[in-house]
């Protein structure tokens, strides 16, 4: 409502009117509202909640996973060993590619042998960034099982980033059933481990072959999968934080809410810079009151004593530059149900944390990702000054408690609608 | 020096002290002093005034025009009837590669048919957005030689967005010659009029094949070339901006003054809302005080009576936001060599455009672009209210000054050192 307010007494001319278009104009705001619905119909042909600027009702005109061709490879790659694998350098034998143009729609869904694509050199996606993506995973329970973790959030996500780049709305349950698809053909890809996963990264882009900047009147949407080991093969070790406002990550009218590639080609410079610092990553700041926003390509949470003496888990408020993550929100409503201690969307400042540190009032600070689940912080480089964050035996308590139970879910081993099976 | 100042006085930890490489760290923002010497250089071996993160010094480890490895194609595709024509849809028949790998460095330039691109699906240009591009343009002249404009500061700001980007360097100079070489085998395709031209798209990917966000350990730049007619075909329209900041182009700390794509990519959906509010573009507004920082895709200038009563052509000054545009540039120095009224780089308020609107001090305002030249601004929809900007017989006088003279170089009609031979 928020937002249809503002709207209302802004700029707009008078002439124009108040239209559930203009409601929807930015629907990741409602978000969170419309998520648990938009999640429990996680069935073909029912993800019609997010209209689009081009109006398209995504249901009637989105490719259909019932149209897939399958396509098998006639040969089959080695499984790696995911011990010390690098992150996303190994993909599976298969791909999922839908193509789009605005003339013909969405065409028939293929998954096909993985290779290279084959893209005109004025594509949109490679001058003016029409791109964006998503990152979930595939995980074998104990039963050999193969799960996927909130899909649909992944699915809620990337409509609301197409929207903002400008590539056509589909229909997010039909995706969501394409990649289920993708990842049966590609079963034995998913590791037998309850630490490995296959991580699944649908791409979405502007293949525009002009080099107008507009909206792209071609667009392919593709998923690969690529086999992960554990994050913390090596044993977890609290993240060292590089905190400067000299790189800001994200602002008030861009696309930092949005999972689109310019948000992360932009940051890499930054991550390196945090290195000749001895960081391993940047704690991203944000306005002049140095506000806490997220931690290298994750969102951050702070559990302490705040202000007025509660005990708090508090992360930053979905303002538009912060990404909506799908473990974010998991955490978010885990611990509300636990309702043990507050748990707060609100804006923290290095100020508040540093304050906070001096008065031994910090308990855990964590990053939250996909990639990582919980990620402690164990130090944070700012003004010069080292701040040190409590880390008992380098997985402090709640981090620990979180990744246990939210592991638990993605591997079957607690019973939970967030588990879906392939 | 002000780059070096501050920095010294910034939060670096006291062990680290200023070197050459932190002055030189973001050398976008020497670039106005250092472009003079680097234009009059424009032969090969000679453009290595930029160092970069990697350390790498450009004029050593670059690719060589005198390596190209040419092959032509065996078939030509027809000219387009240029009259109708939109921008960037016709390419010519050759096109220039040039691959670079960490551990192999830059390979020999390639000069071959115009084809489509074969990218693994991890490309980083594809998901990160690591990417880059430039825009020029090659003209004939009357006595049919063909002419580039003022090619090393592109070189320059392309080679600034690609230490942004974490892309390697390369030699400024041996690009300007490579891309003089393609010129030369598509020499058919610069047009045969004095107001169309072939414009070049050098383009800059890291092509990284996996998903990790790092810097990449693989890169490709290409060039492309692509016929365009007059800007101004269908005759000369002052264009209209909606003026509001819900959509912020570039903020301090991204990467406004550089040109990738994400920034491109973030625009294209404030400019289709500007067109639901009856106008051509956006006109990027900064700040609390709705600072006017740029046109579209054009930096903006502003010709008036300023607060002092002088006559004052204003442009925003390169803090970081602004794009450092050749033609911005170009009109700068123009007119500060004519002496006849002050040239200012300053902060234009949307409060001091309606103060000298109403007061009548406003005499014309327009963007400026390679595409374009300069493009008058007609009206601006701003906080509900039309405001008008004079337009005398659509192109007022000193936008129609700069037209020509800028013109006359580009075509070879004036004798001077900013064109530079094919």
């Amino acid at each position: 409502m928020l937002e249809c307010l503002l709207y209302n007494t802004s700029s707009k001319p008078l002439s124009l009117t108040l239209s559930d278009k203009v409601c929807l104009f930015r629907p990741m705001l409602n978000m969170n509202c419309m998520s648990k619905s938009a999640e429990r119909a996680c069935l073909p042909g029912s993800g019609n909640d997010v209209s689009s600027r081009n109006g398209m009702e995504d249901s009637v005109h989105s490719f259909k996973a019932a149209d897939l061709v399958i396509e098998l490879s006639q040969t089959h790659k080695a499984k790696p060993d995911l011990t010390n694998l690098v992150f996303g350098t190994v993909f599976s034998d298969h791909m999922l590619t839908i193509e789009w143009t605005s003339n013909g729609g969405w065409q028939k869904p293929h998954i096909k042998p993985f290779g290279n694509l084959s893209l005109h050199p004025a594509c949109s996606a490679m001058h003016y960034a029409v791109q964006l993506f998503e990152g979930m995973k595939a995980y074998r329970d104990a039963d050999d099982k193969v799960r996927l973790f909130r899909p649909m959030l992944n699915m809620n996500r990337m409509a609301n980033s197409a929207e903002r780049a400008c590539l056509p709305a589909f229909d997010r349950a039909e995706l969501v059933e394409c990649i289920r698809r993708l990842v049966q053909v590609d079963l034995e890809w998913v590791p037998k481990s309850d630490s490995a996963s296959l991580y699944i990264r649908p791409t979405f882009l502007g293949t525009e072959p002009s080099l107008g900047v507009k909206k792209p009147s071609r667009a392919l949407l593709y998923v690969i999968l690529s086999p992960v080991g554990s994050y913390f093969s090596t044993g977890a070790k609290p993240v060292s934080l590089w905190a400067d406002s000299k790189y800001i990550r994200a602002w008030r009218g861009g696309t930092g809410d949005c999972k689109m590639g310019g948000n992360y080609g932009a940051s890499i410079y930054a991550q390196y810079e945090a290195a000749d610092y001895g960081c391993q990553q940047v704690l991203w700041l944000y306005g002049d009151d140095h506000q806490i926003t997220e931690v290298g390509t994750m969102n951050m949470f702070l559990f302490w004593n705040n202000e007025n003496g509660e005990e708090e888990l508090a992360t930053p408020p979905l303002d538009g530059i912060i990404l909506p993550g799908i473990t974010r929100q998991s955490i978010l409503e885990l611990t509300r149900k636990w309702g043990e201690f507050k748990v707060c969307e609100r804006y923290l400042t290095m100020a508040d944390l540093r304050c906070a540190l001096k008065e031994g009032r910090v308990k855990e600070m964590f990053g939250s990702g996909t990639a990582c689940v919980v990620s402690p912080v164990g130090r944070i480089l700012y003004q010069g000054e080292n701040l040190h964050i409590p880390c008992q035996d380098d997985f402090p308590q709640l981090a620990s408690r979180l990744m246990k139970e939210l592991t638990d879910i993605q591997y079957g081993r607690t019973q939970s609608d967030w588990s879906v099976l392939v």
